[in-house]
């Protein structure tokens, strides 16, 4: 079962992500892509980690994520990724722009076909006034787009504000 | 029956109020609001044409609305205005302020007396923090304001978050 | 009963919640968090105050809410807070960084023990791309968590779009 959670800067989103995680009573793997690439980051990746149940399994992966669930997913497992957004900001920072479109396409491709339950967190970025920047607006669009796309494979998407859920589609256990 | 679709960028709202449209089985009138002034929103623009039935009737109008609502709307057509807050941009760049009110009343004045299916697209704005500059607020006010007076002409209100609809007025088909 | 309605700018949040004060039938207090420092602010001020009714209690408070709510918090009366991001901001601004965690908890331990019916208002700030600025995603952060915490402790929660409500937790009367 394939799982989107959508929210806003600290909505309650990964909370949620990691209650589904608990609540599945399975093996948890936790895909992390954040990079802690400055100060402010690396705090932001220890108060998720802090958070987390010991007994997961932590891979961080901020590139290959197709490849990285084609490795983790299995049937008896329960997989969280956090989050597509930093995920799509890693790709899109680099110099090697076609790397972009075929990991993108990769993951697309893989993740109708993997096994057992995987809760993918991404942030709505789109609802704001986008500020000056082409890379700005490009990174906008195609967090917009990708949303949409995952949203038709996904079994369940969901909103959150206020650490509250809107179902958009699917069922909360 | 007057729609109005809100969504973030890139949250599918075009692709849903182009879906009613071709449920629709009426003859279809798209009201395009853009305006080519730089090679991204030309390209832009390429795309949203690209997707649309060739046999629809296109009509560029970045200012205008009332009044082309009113030549254009039929009891036997489904009209597609795509989108409102580009026209409201245009409105508030032009150099000649009281346009915008006038515009902008007509249209209010027009909208439920119109015949025939007409669906409106529009981007929420409001939901991030505003960049600096009295013109950004302006327009995330004023659209702000315009959603909420055409919302209680509406006879359907609609959210889109990853191409997919949350309702707040009235029910989908 | 506490009530927690957010909402973008101009999305009709601060009309949703004056509607409910009126509807209430009750003495109505309503705490204004706004700080009239400039020109602009002081004119939305005023177009918030002509809407309210004469005989309301307007209390300004911009820093020590939960002291106020204290004061004013009645079994008899509904007490309108607008709105939490504007005191939040208030509080962030202050040299003394010390004053913003203990006005914070400050307003968490006393919420949940108030007497009558109390509505916040606050802006969901989260949904677009934040601009540079440390201050800025402090900001983002501090309302997110703001509202997650407080959302528990509300019967109800409200997200308003284009002066619709979406229920979030709780139900509308």
């Amino acid at each position: 079962m394939l799982t989107l959670i959508l929210g806003g800067a600290r909505s309650g989103k990964s909370a949620l992500a990691e209650r589904l995680a608990i609540d599945s009573g399975r093996e948890v793997a936790y895909v992390a892509t954040a990079q802690a690439l400055d100060g402010e980051m690396a705090s932001r990746i220890a108060h998720h980690r802090e958070r987390r149940p010991t007994e997961w399994l932590c891979v961080e992966e901020p590139l290959a994520l197709a490849d990285t669930l084609r490795r983790h997913a299995r049937e008896s497992r329960f997989v969280l990724v956090d989050c597509l957004t930093l995920w799509l900001s890693n790709l899109l920072g680099l110099a090697e722009g076609s790397r972009f479109a075929a990991e993108r396409e990769a993951f697309l491709d893989t993740v109708s076909m993997l096994p057992g339950d995987i809760v993918f967190v991404s942030n709505e970025v789109g609802l704001g006034i986008t500020p000056l920047g082409e890379l700005t607006r490009r990174f906008v669009d195609e967090a917009g787009r990708l949303h949409q796309t995952l949203a038709q494979r996904c079994d369940r998407v969901v909103f959150v504000a206020a650490g509250l859920p809107l179902i958009l589609k699917g069922t909360l256990p």
